[in-house]
């Protein structure tokens, strides 16, 4: 009892300190634990739920554009990691390495995969040989090893599971559409699934991906203002296959190398929804990927007729394919309220005798507290109506956040007095595309680059850096 | 082509050399592919997708027995695995350990987890107070590391996938319960899915999970007659809670330590689906876990309306819910009939002009290439029906098979005579629970003890080694 009631203690407020906040939902909404293996966590059932419902709505999605899953092993041998320059110098210094098998001590020591292009590209090698061969489009869900000095739970640990999509076309058109399809996949599912709104864009040279000729991003605003990049997608040219001596035999009969992309999502997802969506009462659910969508909380549960209706209220729901739970334990309705609420349940039902008499229920959204009563047989149109508005608002709360909090500016100082006076954002701002003046914008303002996002507009003619003529409007913002 | 020719190249013949069979299978029914990371594989897309439909079920099934899916590390420290003393040395010598993160040499080193008691029993210490807390019943989809010295694709990697079930009670008599209740629901799956019989039985002391108090397995009988072991589910009284300092307040108000479970089948599944139906043409796959279950083989397809005919009925299969594929490539139908005989998909559909004037098409099942013929308008019907034939046929098989190897033996000579006669199988032959005789009957008839099967049988009153009294009936064989 002393450990339920310590489960709805208050938490952390956001305002106060955003981080100690943050690791509060975690810890208290019970989706991870800290473990003895440093930088590594247990992900929880109710974390892992939320994984599990992100993972069925990507992996459906990605059949359905013809990907395939594969498994390719969690190591990678040092002389193959090595093959391609600028990869293996992006990660051999965070890497895991394997140096004994049982007692005996390995000759080419294995690193645990921190991605896995290598292998990908050393098995399309030995299986693409003809255009008839292409394309192969593959992903896998897995987890990948980092080995990061400061971990916070689901932003950055030194294990993560992900999803790593692989594919290889014939010509560099394909590739490119397809890295730009599934970045498109990335910021729909984001958008339309957890509520997040996100700024689709190109990395600068500097912060592309360890080997990649273009990365595309998507990057969203967190509650504090500050950026999280959501999901990524590469497109590699021929590189990867010059390295690994792909070839394929082309419809002109003449050998050539292929194409690649990769792109991926990470249980990270699960940190943006929490720093969106989350408030001082607890974790906040985007409906698509809620655990339990609706809780039902029974009012006076110990009275004739209570529990019976609460519980074919739980059939009806059940059927109709919404994710309900009856919470009729011995716990007081106020100890469940909270309890659900911590736990960002977005619809609250309540069922007491009076209502029953009227013929109804209480629905109450989680993120706003409104109550709507409803007529018990509109019940399955009703809950699914809150559902929807529960989404509807979560998104119109965030990109209401994202745009109170993006700066347009047209020189450094107006970029420090922003952010100065209305706190950490998103900037946007011209770049004349020399690296030493994004280097100076961090430098001087705190902002990096996060992306030159693919809408661009015009702001001003010149580098807000350098003064000289602009190239690009870029998206700046400190990130996680 | 000359490649595309290759793949339906006939493969050795399984009673020619099996091992070699095997792997011919493994290879042209593109399950697995080689990679240059020793002793690990590449799991194409076909063989994935059989994994995913084996996942999809038991998973299901977990669910609805009340089990939830969490995530562990994949890194245990030397320190937490030494905690339990058996299973430290059941899996030490067989561990990968990893002893730098970047450039940095750890302390305490890590091994990839070979399995993960160690790490549940941390996490359960951490979240297990009250009696109110239990039982947890947790399960994780992940791979495993075990240096193993000699590797085949499926049956023995050092990297492979599993699931591993764990779950802690408040009695004892709960977790033998669940141990039993998981052996069940793999013995079921074995049976109701893959079409592979098993036989049911706890294993001998010395061939007990490490840390283990009993371990529960089925036993499958392959095609030339040697034993696999298809799954295991543990019961490990409260040696590990007290290893790990778990305890909790029980109903009495008194601590108490818990009694825990763990349970676990891997893609070795897989393995014992190939060796159980497959045949000298290839896979053949029971239709519940086939990736396809129905090709459309259009015959004679350039002629006008046969490709409408075979994407009508594909439209027709897809929408009853049957994985079904329409080959429209150029190839022949015959290249295409080897083809998918290679795969082992369980039903081939021919349409032809012949076919469509008759209002019929044809459907061969894979195991026995029975043809029936059907008319159009019962095709789902017709095809359910041939489905559910392929894994009753199957069934009956493999049931066959075993009936005929399983020898019932009063003496060590008969064992031998039995072997040598009709050649490798199950024995069934008493024991009188010495592990002196067990090794011994190994040492001189070369079959091991795989379990003593719950359904016991009285062969004789004297151990078969020995001739003293006899305490069990044990299945023997040798083992993959």
């Amino acid at each position: 009892m002393a450990k339920d009631k310590k489960m709805v203690d208050a938490i952390t407020s956001m305002d106060e300190d955003f981080a100690k906040w943050y690791t509060d939902i975690c810890m208290k909404a019970e989706l991870v634990s800290y473990t003895s293996v440093k930088g590594c966590m247990v992900i929880r059932p109710y974390g892992y739920a939320i994984w599990e419902n992100i993972q069925h709505i990507l992996d459906t999605k990605f059949k359905e554009l013809g990907h395939e899953n594969v498994c390719m092993p969690m190591f990678i041998p040092e002389s193959l990691l090595q093959k391609e320059k600028d990869h293996v110098e992006g990660f051999a210094p965070e890497v895991a390495w394997v140096t004994y098998g049982g007692s005996e001590k390995l000759e080419d020591r294995l690193c645990v995969r921190p991605t896995s292009e290598t292998l990908f590209c050393e098995h399309y090698a030995n299986i693409v040989h003809s255009y008839r061969d292409l394309p192969k489009l593959y992903n896998q869900w897995v987890s990948v090893v980092r080995w990061e000095k400061t971990t916070r739970p689901f932003l950055r640990s030194r294990e993560f599971l992900w999803q790593e999509g692989h594919t290889i076309h014939e010509t560099p058109e394909e590739a490119i559409e397809e890295t730009e399809r599934m970045l498109n996949v990335y910021a729909d599912f984001c958008e339309q699934q957890l509520a997040v709104p996100v700024v689709k864009g190109r990395k600068t040279e500097s912060d592309k991906f360890a080997g990649a000729e273009a990365t595309y991003a998507i990057e969203a605003l967190m509650h504090d203002g500050k950026a999280l990049q959501a999901g990524t997608s590469h497109y590699f040219g021929d590189g990867f296959a010059k390295a690994f001596d792909i070839t394929y035999t082309g419809r002109d009969n003449k050998l050539a190398h292929p194409f690649q992309t990769s792109w991926g999502v990470t249980t990270r997802l699960i940190g943006a929804v929490i720093m969106t969506h989350g408030d001082d009462n607890g974790l906040v659910l985007p409906p698509a990927v809620a655990p339990v969508q609706v809780v039902i909380v029974p009012i006076a549960q110990h009275k004739e007729g209570v529990l019976d209706k609460a519980n074919e209220l739980y059939n009806t729901l059940k059927n109709a394919g919404i994710r309900v739970k009856l919470d009729d334990s011995e716990q007081s309705p106020g100890w469940k309220f909270a309890q659900y609420e911590m736990k960002g349940v977005p619809v609250r039902l309540e069922i007491g005798p009076k209502d029953i008499e009227n013929d109804q229920c209480v629905l109450v959204t989680r993120h706003n507290r409104e109550k709507v009563f409803c007529k018990l047989g509109e019940l399955v149109e009703t809950v699914n109506e809150r559902l929807q508005a529960v989404h509807d608002g979560l998104y119109a709360k965030a990109l209401e956040n994202r745009e109170r909090r993006t700066y347009v500016c047209k020189t450094l100082d107006e970029i420090t007095k922003a952010l100065e006076e209305k706190g950490d954002g998103f900037v946007k701002a011209m770049w004349c595309g020399d690296e030493a003046c994004e280097d100076k914008v961090k430098e001087l303002t705190g902002v990096g680059s996060r992306c030159i996002p693919f809408e661009q507009e015009e702001i001003a003619d010149t580098c807000v850096c350098c003064g000289k003529p602009a190239k690009h409007m870029v998206l700046w913002g400190k990130a996680y």
